[in-house]
């Protein structure tokens, strides 16, 4: 194995006294500035490793409970990936039956039953709140995978990362950012949102039906920070001067009277034909699943970032994983 | 890697005529007290393992097919935990249809293919008997996770494994073992029941509701090995002489009239106000998952064992593991 | 670890032009006899490693995502067999919920978004064609591991390795093979056919209820090939002459009216007795799982291969995977 910084650790050797060692990853909200360039510093290591070679064992020894009370492919494989690249093992769990009110057991119980097999626990959970309560359960780190409405802070990680490697490093300051679709019940646009609040001179555009605008607490709470934010209900005006478009699916159940959805779900489906008008210097970002919401011609499109995104994500859970395990 | 007696094989040589190279492990009735001393031996020495270097190479390259005809969080965790610490892999197969009177396939047949890829199975099912009928279909070990009513020996192989490392080596002779709660349906107290009775100067105390009570073909067995038994409807009279109290649910769904049940269930909670009048020395212990018969206020108790017990059963599997794969 | 050919490959390195590297394997009409005699020496070399070593680091680093939309334990574990046996990582993906009409993810996308994850995919789909629309959308080789009713590709290079290592190397020419059973809707034995058309002096004979018989299609398509072809309706008067029967199940659901498979049922059943009349030296085959077309009565004896067919699986299964990742 070529020589680097990361893979000179000692096999079961971890340093106790790092900044992140035995900490959990539950909220966007823990997170300052520093913290945010510090993680993509380390995931920006992990993406060099692994494109010189693939995986590599830093946490070679190591043991993630991957536990997910709800299904999400994308997320669960994902971080099993990047586990799986640092040399380390997965114990997968995707059978639970949960209720918390009937005979299952409670997630405090089923937590600290699981730190007892593995070093670090990875949660999916439908109810909001559920990650920081496992997390108070745990002696061992946890990382918060989606805990229902409430957060998901490492999809929030990797759309800031994208940004960061797709534009330059030190480029997330001065960004333009467009935020398309719903608004009002997308989490990630929130959480993402929130992150970009911590740079400098970014502007936040927010494009989105009238019934789908981003939320008034979002907008206070973004607004105290000073950054710029206008609402919109059309794209044309902002996509010309947009580093960044963020899609997000706008899905029919949202409206009431379907005939409202009929009409303004054009005005949110990206095509090249509508990408014409904007930048050659910018990305397009989705935090997938899409259903519809970009076109499929425009994936070849050097500023189709989405795809790219998902990969970003994967260093993103690399470095996490590497930082709490004092690996980092 | 630091130097270890165990890690000091050839990558990959076995002993093989090692006493329980391919042995498979199906039922508590085919152990001696000889046999419980070596198992918790190897799971001792496994235990030291972990806490110094966490996962180690001694099965490199040895493969479990982990296969659940039926969901058991905890136990396949467990398994999968200790096959991957001890650096092997896993197949986990949690999607089994089955059904022995449909289309699918013979037990026997899904046996006789699993072990074309893997080195070892791990079989949970849920018909009494399987484990010995897949035994027999079998070249390759296997390890019964469980099967129906029947057995589950790797439960109660760590639940006496806790008691020999928690209150001292050699220290399950002279035990007074006190068993509460649902004694007719609970497989563990049984097994547990027969293999305390291998021991000497146990006393064992069963506390029960009156439908619930020890089954005189369990008691009559024990009772051959001179094991003096005492039975009891409260708590109150054994708590202070016990030593281990293994607590179990008392299913509300056993008693045909919910009325009873609400008669009977608050004589067997634990809480730190009943836990006043036992020993500092002892301990709780619990097969989990738990639904309210141990209070969580009770969890921070040195004596509460319960957690710990997860971790022991991590050990215990290892050693049988590594057992039936000639490295121990 | 014993010397080996193939084992000292650089842990990284790959030989990306070598004639296999980052090719998918879609489908048997893709091969010429050439590529099978390639695949079946890798495959061999593979059998000759796993009976030495158990498993070996050739893949090591490398991660497959085990992509299953519907259940299948056997080709499943076989292929998470295969990755394991060969010191790779495997991303588990059972739990795919997919429609191609409603809200879920398309199968470009998801195929886009686990090669951002993983070095090789292995998709199981319940729809004809997916595999190649999987192939299509992806930059990482995809290998077909059952498609609907088209294609399942290693299971007919499994079939046909098998003849060559059970009866002596370059011993597929030559043969004289019967097919038996449901011999119009089973997949398997139209790939077999197919494939075992480009050997020489084959002879195929089909043996099948008059409303299952070999679809005339693939019948013409061997007949260009000048192999001999001939059906029958019962087993009797072709046995004495195989040297391969490859045994398939008889639904009772093909038939209208239950009658008529009362009727044949006893025709198409293997057992000790009707062995008798075969040679000594010939093989059984089946796909598996069986449900009484083979008695369990007749496992024991040599000819009996469907077992060992499983384990040829995995050999196979090692040698694609090797190949496409530049390491055979």
């Amino acid at each position: 194995m070529p020589t680097n910084s990361l893979s000179q650790h000692l096999p079961f050797g971890e340093n106790k006294n790092a900044e992140w060692y035995g900490k959990d990853i539950i909220s966007v909200k823990q997170f300052n500035r520093n913290d945010l360039e510090y993680i993509f510093g380390v995931a920006h290591e992990m993406r060099g490793m692994v494109e010189r070679v693939g995986t590599f064992d830093l946490l070679k020894g190591k043991i993630l409970a991957n536990l997910f009370y709800e299904p999400s492919t994308r997320t669960s494989s994902s971080f099993t990936a990047a586990m799986e690249r640092l040399g380390g093992s997965v114990i997968p769990i995707n059978e639970v039956k949960y209720s918390s009110v009937s005979k299952g057991e409670s997630l405090p119980d089923t937590i600290r039953t699981l730190e007892c097999y593995a070093d670090v626990i990875v949660l999916r959970h439908p109810e909001t709140g559920s990650a920081a309560i496992a997390a108070k359960a745990a002696k061992k780190p946890v990382i918060n995978a989606g805990d229902g409405v409430g957060e998901h802070p490492t999809q929030a990680l990797l759309d800031v990362f994208t940004i960061y490697e797709e534009l330059g490093a030190g480029q997330v300051d001065g960004m333009t950012v467009t935020m398309l679709g719903d608004l009002k019940y997308g989490r990630t646009v929130h959480s993402l949102a929130r992150l970009l609040s911590m740079f400098t001179n970014i502007k936040l555009n927010y494009v989105s039906p009238e019934i789908l605008r981003m939320p008034k607490e979002v907008m206070d709470e973004i607004g105290e920070k000073k950054v710029p934010q206008a609402e919109f209900d059309t794209l044309e005006k902002v996509l010309p001067e947009t580093d960044v478009l963020y899609v997000t699916r706008v899905q029919k159940e949202r409206f009431e009277d379907p005939v409202d959805y009929e009409k303004v779900k054009g005005a949110y489906v990206i095509d090249p034909d509508i990408m014409k008008s904007a930048k050659q210097e910018m990305i397009v970002m989705h935090p997938l699943p899409r259903v519809g919401e970009i076109s499929t011609d425009f994936d070849d499109d050097p500023r189709a970032a989405y795809f790219r995104q998902m990969e970003y994500g994967l260093y993103v859970r690399m470095a996490l994983l590497a930082m709490v395990l004092g690996k980092a």
